[in-house]
């Protein structure tokens, strides 16, 4: 079982700069997200775009945010678990909380920290009947954790954005047959990746389905076939593979969260602005996962939530313990 | 007669902030500040030290931050009014203000904003019989705001820190005569300054008095005599000069803030958290200068009161007018 002060849930730009604020209050964070990867919206939706309002940045690219916030956390030493979503939350006692995420693992926190965000980035399904049944190991896969695993397949990816293309350009080189299905004739992704695709496809090193969408799937066991249907001729083509990886962005959905008896505000937790605590004490929220009046989903809050929730925080651990706030220019950064 | 959307008292990095995000709405902004340049405490009391909690800076140095602050304000052209300070608020009514300066410059604006931080740096003076007769523009500075007037002059610079060693290294290349006093032997500078400055004793370009204190000045419309006496011998010497700039560094005092009917408590300005305001509807107070329970005395958190106090203020000078947010990355900074 994990063990640590304050459990984070969501590894966007506010769970993560609450590392750092914690950090210089010597309490130990670990962060879970449903994402393979830190950085919340900013890596999953926009990382290459720029971003105008960060205080002293007149313009930073999302991922370089990330990736600076990450540097900041780093004298803090965090733990993560990344590609697990938060199920289940349980209060043992003051200061004594139980999350246990899908993939079963355990946390032992002190306090619970929500960075939730809009809520769990959620993949956007096919409506094809049946495909539960392969979901889980069965062939169908939403996100793509471990390439190698593909090595030597032959595999189905279907989308237009940029993970379709991406994944499509990486994989290339290690499938048997790769199939790329997507139900327009443009690609929504960056120009450079489309070339790349369309590349690969004239030299015959993958297959090309435009206009075309997935028809039905089937199999005993596990995933066998995939039909495909062409959207003017409706022409059907069968693909004969083990995966399928449908990849057609991701929507946020609060989910779990919303059966931990916190008080919910169109989808939002309310929170108290003293502190940014929940209805609950022990447990706060943080970044565009809460709300209170005249709130603003901005980065910028988010930065400031973190640091009110961490000195109450330490009281909530520490409580009757007497702390002055120092400077971090005067004091520096405590590495632990 | 100066207008404007948002008179900002303070330019330190909150006040600079808040450009930034009054412009995101339109609203325009003239910042005043009794210091002579912007930054506030950073620029005036830690420019060349690092600041670890600025969120997404492992590290930035304070004047760093100053002016990547004022780079990202620039779309929004604030006017500044610089080494002045605001002595008088009057309300006319809503939407309808007027400050007036210790110099008697007069702005009009639809809303204000103290962003005053710890109150005015005020000068700290020596203790010597008759300064006041001398002070405004009879010889004796506690500033140097156009180091041209000193050109050819000769002048009696009192102090031990940067400032004092930084302007006679300055102003040695200009002036007739320059005599640096200082109470001790050693001098609280940069140490390349202290080389600098023992140089150019050494070679005679200025006169060093150390271990040495003001004693007495005397003249009959403006300074003509500046007395020094030795800490240990008592010996006194009289050095004929016009000017006397005692630069002991710079205390803050609230000053006349508290005589403007709002909510002061242990030298900060009682705020509303909901939007930062004060208990005058139209006056905000952003950063170090105001108090809330839990308040961080932290440059990140005036950073979101500067945020939340704009959307505020857009609402009390366009009461009813239905505003919705857009991110900075979906709609750009449009230049005014
Ligand atoms: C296109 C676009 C442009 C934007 N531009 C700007 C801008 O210019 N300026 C600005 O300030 N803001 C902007 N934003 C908003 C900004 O991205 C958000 O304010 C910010 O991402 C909020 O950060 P966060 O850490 O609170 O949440 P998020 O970034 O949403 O991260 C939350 C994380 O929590 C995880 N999570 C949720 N529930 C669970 C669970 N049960 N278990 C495990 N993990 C979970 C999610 O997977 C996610 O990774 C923009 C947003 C978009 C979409
Ligand atoms: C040594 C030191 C180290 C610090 N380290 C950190 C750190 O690591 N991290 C951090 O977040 N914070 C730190 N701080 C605190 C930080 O500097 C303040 O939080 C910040 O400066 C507050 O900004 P502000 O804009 O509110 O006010 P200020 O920076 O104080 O600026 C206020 C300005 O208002 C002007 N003013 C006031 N009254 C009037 C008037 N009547 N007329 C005209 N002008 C007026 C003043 O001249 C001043 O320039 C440190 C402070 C010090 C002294």
């Amino acid at each position: 079982m994990i063990s640590t002060d304050l459990a984070i849930i969501g590894a966007g730009p506010v769970g993560l700069f609450a590392i750092f604020e914690a950090g210089l209050l010597k309490m130990r964070c670990h962060l879970i997200d449903y994402l393979p990867k830190v950085g919340g919206q900013l890596s999953e939706l926009y990382p290459k775009k720029p971003i105008y309002d960060i205080p002293g940045y007149p313009s930073i690219l999302a991922q370089d945010l990330v990736e600076n916030l990450l540097e900041q956390a780093k004298p803090f030493h965090p733990g993560f678990t990344m590609g697990e979503r938060v199920e289940m939350l349980e209060k043992r006692g003051e200061a004594d909380f139980i999350l246990t995420t899908n993939m079963g693992t355990v946390i032992s926190a002190k306090v619970i920290v929500i960075a939730g965000g809009l809520g769990c980035f959620e993949p956007r399904k096919p409506v094809l009947s049946g495909i539960e049944r392969f979901e889980n190991g069965g062939g169908v896969n939403y996100m793509i954790l471990n390439p190698e695993q593909y090595n030597g397949q032959k595999m189905v990816i279907a989308g237009g954005g940029d993970s379709a293309l991406d994944w499509t350009i990486f994989l290339s080189d290690i499938v048997e047959e790769l199939t790329l299905v997507h139900r327009s004739e443009n690609f929504r992704g960056a120009p450079d990746s489309v070339n790349k695709v369309m590349e690969l496809a004239g030299s015959g090193k993958i297959n090309l389905a435009l206009n075309s969408n997935l028809h039905s799937i089937s199999g005993y066991d596990r995933l066998e076939n995939v039909e495909l249907i062409h959207n003017e001729s409706n022409e059907v083509i069968s693909v004969a593979t083990n995966h399928l990886i449908p990849l057609y962005g991701l929507s946020p959905k609060l989910g779990p969260i919303e059966a931990w008896n916190l008080n919910i505000n169109k989808s939002a937790i309310e929170v108290n602005t003293e502190d940014y605590s929940t209805n609950i004490p022990g447990i706060y929220a943080i970044g565009d996962i809460n709300t209170y009046k005249n709130k603003l989903k901005l980065i910028l809050c988010g930065f400031h939530e973190a640091a009110l929730m961490s000195h109450s925080a330490y009281q909530y651990i520490n409580p009757g313990v007497k702390y002055t706030m120092k400077y971090t220019t005067v004091n520096g950064v405590t590495e632990f």
